[in-house]
Parts: C-alpha cells; sequence; structure tokens
C-alpha cells in the first residue's frame, strides 16, 4: 500500500487537468459567484466556486466519481465501500449508482440523520460503527474481506485528488474566461485531498494555494512546520467535515512544497461565513464547505491580494443548526452592529 | 399614458428574444439547478432557474437594466425614479449606477432595513413614504416634477416585461440545451410583468404557462376570471413583494388570453418551499422567490406534468424570518414527519 501510494507522489498537472475533461460532461458546471457585498466585506475581490450545487451537495462528487469510474473499467469488484462522516460516502454511493455498482457506507453512529437517510435514499447499504475513524477502518476491512468490494479512501487516493482537483482547475478557468485572474485558491482542508488537487491544478502558476483548518484540528498546519505527517486529537468544531486526526499521506506529499500556507479559522468564523454566504451569495454551505471563506476573508485582511477564489466545498447543513446559526445572526442584525454588517 | 401602453400591448415573442440576447452579457448567466430529492417529493422534474444569484438579488434586474439603458439610450434624462417595495428599487438603483444615472427610490416607510441599506449602497437616494402604493406614486409625481427624471415602472413597461421575460426564455433554452422539455413554467404573479414575460417568451410554443399568487393576493385570478383589472384588498401574505392591489395593464393584456392559469398557495406552501429550497437546492430564497416552488409542488401534484420549469425569483430574505422558517423546518425533522421530509 505505502509502495503503490509513493508510486503516485508523481502526479502533476496533467492528472488533475484529465479529471477536469473527463468530468466536464457528467458533473454539474457549478457557478462562480460573486458578490459586491461580500467583496466590500473582504476589501478584495472573493470568486465563490459554488460546489454546494454539486451533485450530492458537495465537490466530493467529483473525486468520487473519477475514482468509482476506475474501479468499473478495471473490472473484477461488483462494489465499492466507503468510510467517511458524510460526503464522501454520499458522493461514492451516488456515484456507484451510476456504474451499476453496489455501494457500502461505514459511518460513524453520530453521523446526521438527513446524511444517513440521503445515503441511503441513493441505494448504498449503511453501517454504523463506532465513532472512531480506526473504528470503521477496522469494519470497512471485514467488509472488504468477505465481499472483494473495492475501497475508496476519502483522501489517500491519486482519482479522488485529481477529481477535487478539478473544481479549483474549473474556477480558474472560469475566472480567467471573465477576463481576470486569482492571486490565490483558498480550500478547506480535512485529509487534504481538495487542497492537493487544487495544489495540482495550479502547478507552475503564480495564484498562490491556501489551506484552512479549523482550530486545533490543524493535522496539516503542524505536519508542514515538522515536515512530515503529525497526527492531532482533533478539537470540537463546527465544521464536522474537517475533523480527520491525520492528514492523508499523498496529500501531505503533494501539498508539502507547494502550498503557501494555511489559515486557522475558528468556530465564529466559520458561523459568520455561513450566514455572509447564506444572505448575501444566497447559497447554502455547511459550516466545513463555508471554512474557505472564513479562511479567505482572514487572508484578504492581509492587504495583499486584489483576486481571491474560494472553493466553496459543500452544502449539506443540518436544519437545526442553520437555524441556530441564523437566528445569532438575525439578532445581531437587529442591534447597531448589525445593520453595519448587513449593510457593508 | 395609457396610448403609450395600448400601443405596446403588440409586444410578441420577438420583444423576449432581442432582450435575452441583449442581456446575455450583462447579467449574470444563473444556473438551472436540480434536485433528485425535490423531484422525488414533486413526483416530477423541476427545473429551478436560480435568479436569486441575480445581481442585485433578484430577476428585477434585467427588466431594470433593460429600461434602464433604453431611458440612457433616448438621453434627456438625468435620472430616473422607481417606486416599490424593494426588489425593483434596488435593481433600478445598480442598473442606474451602470449607466452613469442618478437614481431615487421611493419605499414604504417600513420596507425592510436590509433592503433600504442594498439600496443605499448601490449609490441611490432612498425617500421613505406611506405605506401605500397610492401614497408612494405622489411623491414619485412631486419628485419627477421637480427633477425631470425619468420614472420606470415596476411592471407597467415594456422593457421591464421583455427583460423580465428573459428568465424565462433562458430557463428554456437551457432545459434544451440538456436535451429535455417543459411542459409548463411557473411564475409568481405581483404585478405580472415577470408572468407577462413568461407569456411572451414562449408564445406559439406547446409549453403552458402558470401563476402562483398568494391566497387573498390573487387580482390577476380575478381579473382573468372577471375578463378586466379587479383590484383586491391584499391579504397578509409571507410573501411581500407579491402584494399589488392590482395587476398592471400592459401585464394583464399579454397574459389574459395566453396564460393557462394562476395555481394559490399559502404562508405554508411559501415557508415549507423556502427550506426546500434552502435544503434540497442549497439556495437562500426570499418567500416570494419560493412561491414558484410552491405552486410548482402544487401544479405537479395533479400529476400531468413530467417536467415543470420554476423561475425563483429572488433571495433577498431577511435573516429574522429566515431564523423563524429553518426553526420551524428543523423541528419537524427531529419528530417523524420531518425524518420523512428529510429523505424522499
Amino acid at each position: 500500500m505505502a509502495n503503490e501510494l509513493l508510486a503516485h507522489t508523481d502526479m502533476c498537472r496533467d492528472d488533475v487537468e484529465a479529471a477536469a475533461e473527463w468530468l466536464r460532461d457528467r458533473v454539474v458546471d457549478t457557478p462562480v459567484v460573486r458578490s459586491t457585498t461580500l467583496d466590500r466585506i473582504a476589501g478584495t475581490r472573493l470568486w465563490l466556486k459554488a460546489e454546494n450545487l454539486q451533485t450530492g451537495g458537495s465537490y466530493k462528487f467529483r473525486g468520487a466519481l473519477r475514482a468509482v469510474s476506475q474501479v468499473a473499467r478495471r473490472g473484477g469488484h461488483r462494489g465499492v465501500i466507503a468510510q467517511s462522516t458524510g460526503n464522501h460516502a454520499l458522493a461514492v454511493a451516488i456515484a456507484a449508482e451510476r456504474y451499476g455498482l453496489s455501494a457500502t457506507a461505514v459511518l460513524p453512529i453520530d453521523a446526521p440523520v438527513t446524511k444517513v437517510d440521503s445515503i441511503k435514499g441513493s441505494g448504498a447499504r449503511v453501517e454504523l460503527a463506532g465513532t472512531t475513524v480506526r473504528r470503521r477502518l477496522e469494519v470497512v476491512d471485514r467488509l472488504r474481506a468477505a465481499s472483494g468490494d473495492a475501497v475508496l479512501d476519502a483522501y489517500d487516493h491519486p482519482g479522488v485528488i485529481a477529481g477535487q482537483g478539478s473544481a479549483t482547475w474549473d474556477l480558474v478557468e472560469e475566472v480567467e474566461r471573465r477576463g481576470a485572474s486569482l492571486d490565490a485558491v483558498v480550500v478547506p482542508v480535512g485529509g487534504g485531498g481538495g487542497v492537493a488537487g487544487a495544489c495540482l491544478a495550479l502547478q507552475g502558476q503564480e495564484t498562490a494555494v491556501y489551506g484552512v483548518e479549523p482550530v486545533g484540528c490543524d493535522s496539516m498546519t503542524r505536519s508542514l512546520a515538522a515536515g512530515r505527517r503529525i497526527a492531532v486529537s482533533p478539537a470540537p468544531t463546527l465544521a464536522d467535515g474537517l475533523r480527520p486526526s491525520l492528514v492523508g499521506r499523498l496529500p501531505f506529499g503533494i501539498v508539502q512544497d507547494r502550498i503557501a500556507g494555511v489559515v486557522p479559522v475558528d468556530d465564529d468564523d466559520i458561523g459568520r461565513a455561513v450566514c455572509l454566504a447564506l444572505f448575501h451569495a444566497k447559497l447554502l454551505l455547511e459550516p466545513s464547505g463555508a471554512a474557505g471563506l472564513a479562511g479567505a476573508l482572514r487572508l484578504a485582511a492581509r492587504g495583499s491580494f486584489t483576486d481571491i477564489g474560494v472553493v466553496l466545498t459543500g452544502g449539506n447543513a443540518e436544519a437545526v443548526l442553520i437555524a441556530r446559526l441564523v437566528a445569532g445572526y438575525g439578532a445581531t442584525a437587529r442591534t447597531g452592529s448589525g445593520r453595519k454588517g448587513a449593510r457593508t
């Protein structure tokens, strides 16, 4: 396994271009959304790639479709297995359905009800297993041994990385089509697949790639500082999708010499970003999907950028959480500070 | 004035095509969003034209830009005046800024703070005047007499109707590009400009056009039944943008022989549509902007359609209202009925 992964660290820009080309008519051509109000708040131009409108509600579908298609093309498997806290498993389930493969999703027992329901709705089998990645991986191993199904990792997979990178590829292409160019692209970091794909997409370009991690879920930040992968005990965060304790081996190898930096964001930043995206870009994001915007706002405050691209990675938010965040934002909007917030 | 309007009742499909052509690179090419979950709920395929992502947050920008450009081209005016409860005035303000014209918005004294702030943010002057259209029109007349500015009506205006119709035009074109065709297009009715534009866009086509009116704000329904325009005393409704007491003369003349019907929706329908669009299409809609989806769901329940297009007309929603609607929806989502609602 380690050798196979090492062999893939020679992934390059062409892999993302090929993925973007292949995915073009197979995934939703999500819009790049602008908001003059958000630009005013940021003090820079923001180009928001609305992957919350992607099939399955997140950009994970890009990598999942690419990876599942490779399994289908190779043959030898009747099904695929994915473990995740939600979006990757949902994306794999939908992709497997397209290719006539069975899908099994291994989820934590506390997975959000709506995600579990959505995955079942795509025809996948759902296994609930403990609350840790280790426990889920044990179940994955048992299922693979019994079924012979292919296991699709959520980030340590070349097809997944190239697929996720196609979101950045398409974003950059669309911005150029509109006559602008990006100083930076911002992508949230969980296991690091998306940001690795972004680094490949922009290899050799002048656009800097920044990751975003919730405070206390900073495996990438620590790993970059140490020069090797460092595991953390993830702190509680609104961004449930960005909580892997350890970034992937393959993503880390890709980003190590290419990433410009990682921006930390806290729950206040993330909650505010969810509400700003909602009321100004008119897009529903889940906290993990808004982390990129939160990071971009922090980055913009440094004052050295004029055009920042952001991958809004997903929108599978729970109603109860959104009600709480918006109620807080709405209450502020009736006070003085909110008036300012609503206008600027 | 009456003669000028009568002269325009010979508007036809070409006017909408010309507007769509002219607007193509001047407005946001908003996406047509699909959701398998919403399709399952509707029991039909829904094609959602996301005009909440339009400049100014509503499709009103199409008509406003077309109308303002005509004023600028004709010359003789240094500014424009618009009275509305919100979106039309905001759209005119943004459009006027593009053409270097001054803009004055005449709004009711109880206009939503965020809309007032947005309009001021576009550089327009805001006059707050009473709570009735009559009072606002008095102020408009006074301002016009003093300034010589051009008054842009929100619906009784050929440029506005053709511009609003371009949303339907673009929707139909995109659906065809994806290899499907629409049985029906659904557009909310306030003064009737949007639905009149839709009727023109689909003149001579097999696609039926339906309007949607909140219960008790049914001037179009009553006018169609009577064969002449009938004013109503608008009942309270969540859909504040659909409360004109009387449909426009020009829109009524256009839709009278072309519209397939008008679907009534109540506040429960509208509130549910806001939440369904939010959690399944990932789009923020204001109640008036969700009325089309509410109507489409009612229409779909009749069982005689396979593909319904909906113009999601706007997304300038108040945080306090969204918090309330989503809290109710989230509470339901934790009970049995909500589980079903979330999954299907």
